[in-house]
């Protein structure tokens, strides 16, 4: 019988199994769009009422859900504290954290990340790969996007301060080093709200300096990812793995496999 | 005689063909700037009601040329529902349209997607071949960049729900959690109107973050398709492989085996 | 004698052809001053009077160069109708044609175009090279870039239409379709100003249709430059040049040039 | 003695050494907070003063740093004048600039500077290799990126001109040509604060093309930086060469060659 569960609610090969992550996704979309009707302004008490009791159904469900989950799994620990597990307790989580802190509760938008799952219903396995392979670009480039992100933050920081004092005397909105810095991010990052700008002469000089330094470092976290993501970009094509050693990622010119030294057919 | 038009209309080698295709365009471009103009503010009524009769004038035209299409295609059906007979009928419908919805019929715009057609005109089928590459390149790379979407969408509507809890007390603008993912759009594109922006410290931090995110995850599209694109010079091979080593790889414009000197076939 | 001349006025590798290039920036640099100088706010009528005077001095001073160029250069004509002759002409006329319409005298600005010789004074020929790469990697890829954008521009005018439909009523600045569009283009190209921004819910999920679609397709003309400049990456580290064909561009693995057939170096 | 300290203070390899920099970190993190905290408005003084102090001590621990730094290394000038030295000395200056000119003494914010050693600290040598692949691919395209810059600048002082020109009659805020060029700089980087934006139909023309302009021409920095980065991958190739066909461009994951199938050296 658990046997059984566990096959429903893991596994997303089998027709109930499939039924089930569709009512799970079908619950969190009604679930978030609840949350949203809910922030709408001037709504009525009772309407309110209804939605918070709505809410609440959800909820319950998938506490009851999570439960069963630690239940059916071998290793409950493992799960708990896996992405996954995580992610299914983060669903749950704010419905309570709601009745300590009014409009926390709100976060059970949180639930969208379990959207994600939706990809293994739709038996996606490819989407998956290409997810994965997305990811492990990322991964490969972290080092280099930390080393860079590490790089502009100091840079902002000491963007933020000289506006601040350039700019701090002039009715511009540079009340604070810590407004300036964010004012440094919002023109790094090209957004540019104009909630906060520069107004005298020195101060837009520097401001122009960020503008063209956040237009050209752009290039360099793109650049990182498309090489990562550019390796072997003809390998799959030529040779789709060597039939002895199975191993894929052989170049378009290759006529013997690298690891096994094997005839590629 | 249905042969005839047939040329005239579907084809662009024969002069007539390119003839027609040219007073199309110049009739889609009169029929843009007609709906322009009338868009501008503080017109004559009688100004507004010549445009009106010409727009009608054009309309007719596209309608006759529309129904011909049908009559002298071959499989009717199959053109209604080929892109090209969808487009075509679209040019149409709008005029329709703003019988029922005042407004509606300046959908008639829709009419510049026939102007794509210009390359056929023009005879570049260098740029048409342009074309689907970039097309292929976006089809090829379409999943990953359906991944990435979604996964991106996810996180706006986690952050602009967070917003909202964070800077809903305030006078900045974050109304309701649909106007914050809103916002959440316009941060994480780097487009940043400014007409929602954050005023709380919390709120201010939470929005860098989103800022840098946005700024560092447009690598991801500009990556995969600049893969893709790049693929072509390896998927296109002119010399699939040399007949003396049989080694493949060759350029386009190599006349010998770049491996054993031995001339390319 | 006019020998002389050319070797100076159109030469860069001689003393007194470089000092003549470099007076030539200096006289640029100072009259693009005297411009944004003028074009401040509250100057008294003497200091306008007296940079007008410069002004016209160093005008006289570029028509003069200019007449000697025609004078000693063996095809006048040619030079005329050269991209330098044309510059060059750029740089005298907006003097003469603000007698005629008042201020337009400020596009002496255009002189600037004549600040790229700057680096042929610094005998920067490596700089052209890279210049010049840029310049072949975007002239081999403006088919596919005049492909992308005509797309962008048909797209841009629908989207602004469908915006002034659905916004005209509102007071959110969309008053007639041109305006719409130029809207559509601070919004795609990611600029955002926030002078016109949608306020119905309508209107806001299709700006963020048009704010995502502008954040995604920047990578299509960033991945067409970025695989034109890619093209044979490593080549000139190997085989600098075939000793018998002088031909560039083998790569890493040729072991034979791929134009003659002869052993690569 | 002189040894240990040098140890101490310039390794990062033994504990002390390790301690030593991690100090330096936590007071640089510390003299920043309260620079941040003093700036905040409606401070009484009594908190300012303390602030104040406590900047004196960190600054005096720094400056008794950079004498002994300068004591015991075996070639003074050379570490004043390294980058090092520099960044040492520019930790220091500020505070003292301070007491000439109020409100420079911020500028402490430049110790952040100091704060890139931490990867020396947590031994992360791998990121430091990764700092400077970064590094090598912007230096090894500084020249393509100059003359792209400088080709920008000269765009955006005629199109700021051109703006001038255009606009300046109208309420929207093009006062002078130099406040143009600001416009044009935060225009063609897609920031757009809207502080000052064209209204005049030709004026949002222009602006329209530089926008599209700014748009496309990412591409370019992007492209430049992608291209370099991605050489490395054929730049550092663990077997220069199969000891049996003498054939290069093998992986560095290779154990066989692809050629020929002999086991690489």
């Amino acid at each position: 019988m658990r046997e059984k569960l566990f096959v429903i609610i893991f596994g997303a090969d089998t027709k109930p199994g499939k039924a089930f992550d569709l009512i799970l996704i079908v619950l969190i979309i009604f679930s978030i769009t609840i949350v949203m009707l809910e922030s709408l302004p001037d709504k009525s008490d009772v309407f309110y009422y209804r939605l918070n009791v709505l809410e609440w159904v959800v909820t319950s469900i998938f506490l009851v859900e999570y439960i069963v989950r630690i239940w059916i799994v071998r290793k409950p620990w493992r799960y708990i504290f896996s992405a996954l597990g995580i992610i299914d307790l983060l669903a749950i989580i704010p419905s309570f954290l709601g009745l300590a802190f009014s409009g926390t509760h709100m976060l059970v938008v949180l639930r969208a990340l379990r959207l994600l799952r939706i990809f293994r219903i739709l038996k996606l396995t490819r989407y998956m790969d290409e997810g994965s392979q997305l990811w492990r670009a990322l991964v490969a480039s972290r080092k280099k996007i930390g080393v860079f992100i590490f790089t502009v933050v100091v840079l902002i920081i000491i963007m933020g301060t000289m506006m601040y004092i350039i700019e701090s005397n002039q009715e511009s909105g540079f009340t604070s080093i810590p407004i300036s810095i964010y004012w440094s991010v919002v023109t790094l990052t090209t957004v540019g709200y104009g909630d906060i700008a520069p107004v005298t002469a020195l101060g837009q000089t520097l401001a122009s300096i960020v503008m063209i330094m956040g237009y050209a470092i752009i290039a360099v976290p793109t650049g990182i990812v498309t090489v990562e993501l550019g390796r072997k970009p003809c390998a799959e094509i030529i040779h789709p793995a060597c039939s002895f050693c199975g191993k894929k990622g052989h170049d378009k010119d290759a006529v013997f496999c690298k690891y096994c030294g094997k005839k590629l057919g």
